[in-house]
Formats: C-alpha cells, sequence, structure tokens
C-alpha cells in the first residue's frame, strides 16, 4: 500500500505558500489507517517502548490506536489551559511569536520508556518542546514517530541521536 | 473494572464551580484505556457502523482506536480553520457566546452509518452540532458513545431518537 497516495495536497494553507499535506482522507479510509497504525505499532514493539505521548490533536490520532492495540498508556501533551491538573510547560519560537506546550507533572515517571508519536515532523518545533517535558519528567524518549516528514525544513537535524521513523517523506 | 476508579474530579476548572471530570487518569493506564475502548468497539459492532466521527480533541482519544480495530475510517469534526479542505459548518449557542464546528464536504458519504464518539455529554452542545453535520452530509447517525454523560445537564434530552451509549453515568 503507497500511503502517500491518501494524502491530500492543499495549496496556500494556512497561508499562502504552503503546500498542506491533509492526513483526513487517509484516516477517512479503514485500510489505510490500519495499515499506517500497523507501522507504528511494530515500531513500538521493536523498541519497547512502554507509555506513548502524543501532542494535541493530531499526535491523537495515531498515539491512541498505538496504545490501546498494545495496552499501554497515553499520555497527552497540550497547549495552556486545557489540562486540568499541575503541569510543566516548554515554550519554543516560531517564525512571529512563540507557542507553549504542556505536560501533566508526575504523569510520565522516571524510567519509562517514552515513545512520541505526531502526524508531522516540519521545523521540529513541537516534538522538540514534547522531548523537553518528557525528559524533565525524567521520562527515556526510546523513539519519536511521524506519520510524514518533510524533508526540507529540516526537522530531523534537532533529533539527533534519536531514534526516528517516519512513515512518508515528503 | 470499575472505570470510575480512573477519572480525576478536579473542582473549579476550567472555572469557578465547575467539577471537572479528568480523563487522563484512564487513558494513562494501559488496561483501563483499552477496557473502554473494547466497550466502544462491541457497541460499533453492534450498531453495525461503518465509519466513526468523533469531535475535536478528545473524540479522537476514543474514535480513532474503535476506528482502527475495525478496519473503519475516522472522520474529524474539528473548530473554524482546522480544516483544510471545504468545509459545511454548524453554529450552535452556548451560556455566552457560541461555537462552531466544521466538516469536511464530502467526507461522510450519503447512507453511510455513522457513530459518532466524544468523550463527554454535557449540555449535548458539541454531539448536537456533530449529527447535523453528519445528517446534513447525508449519513445516518446509527449510534452516538461517550466515556462520560453528566447526567444533571440533562444532554440527553437533545439525542431523543438516537441509540446512545455512555460507559460512566456521574
Amino acid at each position: 500500500m503507497n500511503l502517500k497516495d491518501y494524502i491530500a495536497n492543499v495549496p496556500d494553507f494556512p497561508i499562502k505558500g504552503i503546500q498542506f499535506k491533509d492526513i483526513t482522507p487517509l484516516i477517512g479510509d479503514g485500510e489505510a489507517f490500519r495499515y499506517a497504525t500497523k507501522q507504528f505499532v511494530d515500531f513500538t514493539k521493536q523498541i519497547n517502548a512502554d507509555i506513548i505521548v502524543g501532542p494535541d490533536a493530531r499526535g491523537f490520532i495515531f498515539g491512541c490506536p498505538v496504545a490501546t492495540q498494545l495496552g499501554l498508556g497515553f499520555i497527552p501533551v497540550r497547549k495552556p489551559g486545557k489540562l486540568p491538573r499541575e503541569v510543566i510547560e516548554h515554550s519554543y519560537d516560531l517564525e512571529y511569536g512563540s507557542n507553549t506546550l504542556c505536560l501533566h507533572k508526575g504523569d510520565v515517571k522516571p524510567g519509562q520508556r517514552v515513545l512520541i508519536i505526531d502526524d508531522l515532523l516540519a521545523t521540529g518545533g513541537t516534538i522538540d518542546a514534547a522531548i523537553h517535558l518528557v525528559e524533565e519528567s525524567g521520562g527515556e524518549v526510546v523513539g519519536l514517530a511521524f506519520l510524514i516528514e518533510l524533508v526540507e525544513l529540516q526537522g530531523r537535524q534537532k533529533l539527533e541521536g534519536y531514534n526516528v521513523l517516519s512513515l512518508m517523506k515528503f
């Protein structure tokens, strides 16, 4: 199965000049969604992760199926104001302005083997923040998995030393 | 397994007077997350749904595992500006102000048997909007499934005539 057949290219979204990779045709197709999830499940077993972390909202789309299929817990990373208990935060710069991500304090336990799953590796800002939060909690990031990697944006350079899987490269 | 053991009550979140039901301990526990998902999977089979719809973001948490376990597609309902292709919209009133939800035009096909999954049935505004969007697309809503129902808020009254499952009532 060629997963790229299920990705729609949407020009000028969300702003002019961006070629947005729309994953909704992939997840809307039962076979393609299951096939992609299977690749993540196999990777999770291979690296022997014992907990899945995923950023809001599209990290939930693949992270939660992997967690339930393997009987692992899932921990969300979310924007400020979304998680109800005490959080730790990490901010990072965007081209204009900055962004902050949060993780519930104590959700990731010291020594846990963590796989972080997201839909997209672009410049790497989101995943870098998620890694910071997991490591600050004492977790060991044993893998990073993405549905799509936008190679030109060189996000992978931020991830040196980590075990990175991307199912599709554009 | 008593799923209520995995729900944290957080007083005064997001605003004073609200007793927020935090589902993160449940999804953070591999066995509890799998057990809850299994109830949704069984319901999906029973009502013979052929596609899953879930509202952003916590509808993704249970909707996506159910979809991948059964080899069904998943279609997200999201806030304005999040879905890249042409959408249909539905707005609804909140206590103060209003909210709008969107669905990609043509994602739900006429005659499809749709199960809508979300984490919470409170006043029913979100699920009512999701039902409108699915039915406007020509889909048949054959079931509505929630992790938690807040009985006092009487959201179920908006859902008369639908097949409703809630795994926990508070």
